[in-house]
C-alpha cells in the first residue's frame, strides 16, 4: 500500500480566487424569487458532481440525493411545513410572532427542483476512520455536501434554499425514508429573478450581522492578549472598528 | 418591517463557474505536506470572512474561531489526538489496523495555524428560527463555515486538514472551552507544496470514491421508475457508466 500522492493540481490564480470570494459572499438562501425556468439535466449534474466532492469523514460519502419533481410529494412536504411552521411561530414571545409569521420561509411548491439529502450512518460499517472520537462527523460530511451544492448552485446562479422548519418523521413519510437513514437537510432549487444584497433576515430586521473580529480568539476560548495584527487586517479588510 | 430584498447581486460569469468548480474538484484533506511558510494575517482575514459569510439558521451566527499559533497549546492538543488515535486503532478488526496505522492523520505540529469552530447554542436566544424542529441545525451551521473556510483557504492555495480524532473534552481542556460551547471542528491550515489529485484516503487504497448514479433517487427513497435524462447526464459528466 502506498500513501503516496498523485501528481500535484494546479495553483488557483487571482482571478479564479476572486470567482471563488464572489460565489461565497453572494451566495443567499433563497425561499422567494424562484422562476418556472426548468433547470437543465447537465446543470443538475454537475451541481451534484460538486456536492459528491465533498470532504467526508473516512472518505465515507453517506450521503445520497433524492431529487423530489412531483407535485404530489412537494405538496406533502409542503404540508409538513406549514404545520411545523405554525407551532414554531407559538414559541415566539409575543413581540416576535407576529414578525415571524410575516415571513417567507419556504419556496417548496414554487422551486422546479426538491432535494433531500441524507446520511446513511452504516455506509462504511461500524468503525469509521475519524468518527471514533466525534460520532456526529457523518452527519457533519452531509452538511459539507450541502454546502458545497449550495456554492455550486451559486456558481451556476440558481438560488437554494434550505428548509429546516420540518419534523424528521414528516419528511421520512412524505419521501419513504427508513428509520436508519437520516435526513439531513430539505433544500428547494430554482432559477431566480436575482441574488439579495443582504440576507433575507437581515433586510427584514430580524437579526443583524456580527462583526467578524468579536468572534476571532488566540489559544484559547475568549482569549486575547495585547494587539493582534489579525485583527488589524479584519478590520481593513471589513471596514469593522477596531473592537476593545 | 420591509422583506424586500436589496439590489439584485451580479449574476456570474462562465469563467467564475468554472473557477468554483475547480477550488470544489480539486480541494484535499490535508495532513502532509505543509510548509513552514507563515500564512498572511491579510490571507487569514480573507478566509475568516469567508466563513463568516456561510448560511446559518435563523442568521445565528453562532460560530467562534480560536486561531491556535502557541506550540504548547498545539502539543496539548496533539498529545489528545495520540491517544484518541491509539483507542481509534484498537477499534478497527486486525485487517485494517495496520493499514490505519500507516495513515497519516494529521498535520497538527506542522501547520502554521490550526483553528477550532466552536458553536454557541444559545447565541440567539431559546428559541431560534430554523431550529425548532430540526435541533441540530445550529451545528450544522457551524460546519458549513468550515467548508466554506475550507474552500476559501484552497482559492488562496492554502491547505486544510480536519483532525476528528479528538474526544471533545480533552479539545475543551486544551483550549479552555466552557462546557457550554460545543466545539465542531479543529483544523490544521497552511502553506502546503502542492494539493494531491485525489483523496489521500482513495490514494491509500482505504476506500474508492463511490458512482454518482447510485446515490441518486427520483421523488422517494431509491426511487427510480424507467429512464432518467438526470442519470445519462450525470454519466456523460463523470464518465460513469450507465447504472442499472
Amino acid at each position: 500500500m502506498t500513501t503516496s500522492p498523485g501528481p500535484a493540481q494546479p495553483e488557483l490564480t487571482q482571478e479564479e480566487r476572486a470567482a471563488v470570494y464572489k460565489c461565497i459572499l453572494n451566495r443567499r438562501d433563497v425561499r422567494r424569487q424562484f422562476t418556472d425556468r426548468p433547470i437543465d439535466d447537465a446543470v443538475l449534474a454537475r451541481i451534484l458532481n460538486a456536492a459528491h466532492h465533498a470532504p467526508s469523514v473516512g472518505f465515507m460519502q453517506p450521503w445520497d440525493f433524492i431529487v423530489v419533481r412531483d407535485p404530489a410529494v412537494k405538496g406533502a412536504v409542503f404540508d409538513a411545513f406549514t404545520r411545523a411552521n405554525t407551532e414554531a411561530a407559538d414559541r415566539f414571545p409575543d413581540a416576535r410572532r407576529d414578525a415571524y409569521r410575516r415571513l417567507r420561509l419556504e419556496g417548496i411548491r414554487q422551486a422546479p427542483i426538491n432535494l433531500c439529502l441524507t446520511c446513511d450512518r452504516s455506509r462504511a460499517g461500524p468503525v469509521v476512520l475519524g468518527r471514533t472520537h466525534q460520532p456526529e462527523m457523518d452527519l457533519y460530511s452531509v452538511v459539507c455536501a450541502v454546502q458545497t451544492l449550495w456554492l455550486a448552485a451559486r456558481a451556476e446562479n440558481i438560488g437554494v434554499g434550505w428548509v429546516s422548519i420540518l419534523a424528521y418523521d414528516d419528511l421520512r413519510r412524505a419521501l419513504g425514508i427508513p428509520p436508519e437513514i437520516q435526513p439531513v437537510a430539505y433544500l428547494c432549487l430554482g432559477h431566480v429573478d436575482g441574488f439579495a444584497a443582504e440576507p433575507d433576515l437581515q433586510t427584514a430586521g430580524w437579526r443583524a450581522r456580527l462583526p467578524l473580529a468579536d468572534l476571532v480568539w488566540f489559544d484559547g476560548w475568549q482569549r486575547r492578549d495585547g494587539d493582534e495584527p489579525l485583527l488589524s487586517a479584519i478590520g481593513a479588510l471589513t471596514g469593522e472598528p477596531p473592537t476593545d
